[in-house]
């Protein structure tokens, strides 16, 4: 079940480096992408940063409305993610082609995708340098959510295959996680 | 063995969002840490981002000679990775005091960590607003390289459990990624 997660804890859902959906809204209009280029850029006002090419039909709705949404989507939700990567917004309701379901999200006009592991919702920080020339939007993030069967408590659980995170090789191919290890700490 | 990755490919080194070392140097002195907030910023050139602590002793001889570089390393160095992520080059040697071995860069004074699966010469573009306000370095890779038994013709190979990327979640815990997936290409 879609729980809170405390900002202080938000870093934690982007910090081993998953591909994620962004999904925007403005006006009525709503896109969905994929990125694997994203990170966290701070804990506490938790904030990330990730990139959203100009060609995007998403860039223009993040621009207007000053917020996006991010999901952690799924091993089980390879196809989609294949999908909307390879899709415009432009051309087609990615919602509708790939029967994609959301639920509002608590601050953001952008929706939260169902399913998914985690969401972040996040407003941007006015950067129109770093925009118009790296693509580059940093953001705060307002609200953070997990399925606490996946995270509970600030931790990653250990998943089943189809509820890892998926991490973008490149061209529709994926990595998931797994294989906990734990690194001995320095005496 | 270490083979150079062409330029057009170097993204693809970072896109599964692996936790990477940075080393850096300037005159005569040198630092290497860990950063999981790392990310490829754009294709051609290629360009990173990464996310370097105002507290850092690599902070100083970043910004001093303008260049870093980032390997990416193996689960079999979890160890190494965990120790210079919770020391700072400020008290101890990490070279010495987790017996870090290098190789000279091509490009940059920064060496190669070696024993890690690629590494990634870059340059940084001077941003002082990103720089100051979050910790945030932007940078073109001017040369990149892989172990061929590890990444070849532009493709990570099925690797061993030792020899795949680390994933931090966080307090010197890690997910390796493995299990290949490839999505549905919409038709």
């Amino acid at each position: 079940m879609r729980q809170p997660v405390p900002l202080a804890h938000a870093s934690r859902l982007l910090n081993h480096g998953p591909t994620v959906l962004v999904a925007s809204a403005y006006q009525g209009q709503r896109d969905v992408m994929a990125a694997a280029w994203n990170m966290p850029l701070d804990f506490d006002p938790p904030k990330v940063a990730v990139v959203i090419d100009k060609s995007t039909f998403s860039r223009g709705l993040i621009e207007a409305s000053g917020s996006f949404v991010l999901s952690v989507p799924s091993a089980a939700q390879v196809d989609l993610v294949t999908g909307v990567g390879h899709t415009t917004g432009r051309e087609v309701d990615k919602f509708s082609r790939f029967d994609i379901q959301t639920e509002p999200a608590s601050q953001v006009e952008a929706p939260l995708v169902l399913g998914c592991l985690a969401w972040l919702e996040c407003r941007i920080y006015p950067e129109p340098h770093n925009q118009s020339r790296y693509d580059l939007f940093l953001a705060e993030v307002v609200a953070a959510w997990a399925d606490d069967a996946v995270f509970q408590n600030g931790h990653w659980q250990d998943l089943p295959p189809e509820q890892r995170a998926l991490h973008h090789l490149g061209g529709g191919h994926y990595l998931t996680t797994s294989g906990l290890l734990a690194g001995r700490m320095p005496t």
